[in-house]
């Protein structure tokens, strides 16, 4: 079974990286930029068939380590 | 206009960070997982109201910036 997680920063937390990859596509004459901020993404295969089950172990897995939860969110898709 | 990227490494391509992740949650007892692999994910907004014209240029900033497509894919979303 294979999931696919997305951990994004916080609206409000600061993304230098972000800010940083704005600044070089405004100097490659990408001027209409108002906003990049950058997260995470995983593909995750699960040796488990029953749904349900599978999804809470991804759910546990972005909790424990993928996401830190005081600065960011996760979405399973 | 909001546009979302993700960009994944090719197949066949080695992966040693979601390889990391992997061992480390098989060590925090997440036994059966088959696959992770790690991606780039990113959040932009430009500041035009025609969508094709924005999504032109979200691919070509993805083309000369955000991927190296020798061993990545892009997909906007």
């Amino acid at each position: 079974m294979k999931f696919k997680v997305i951990v994004t920063l916080k609206n409000g937390v600061l993304d230098p990286q972000g800010k940083a990859i704005q600044q070089t596509l405004n100097g490659m004459s990408f001027s209409n930029i108002e906003e990049i901020r950058q997260g995470k993404f995983f593909e995750i295969t699960v040796n488990e068939n029953n749904e349900a089950k599978a999804k809470e172990q991804v759910d546990e897995m972005c909790k424990k380590l993928l996401a830190n939860l005081v600065i960011e969110d996760y979405k399973i898709i």
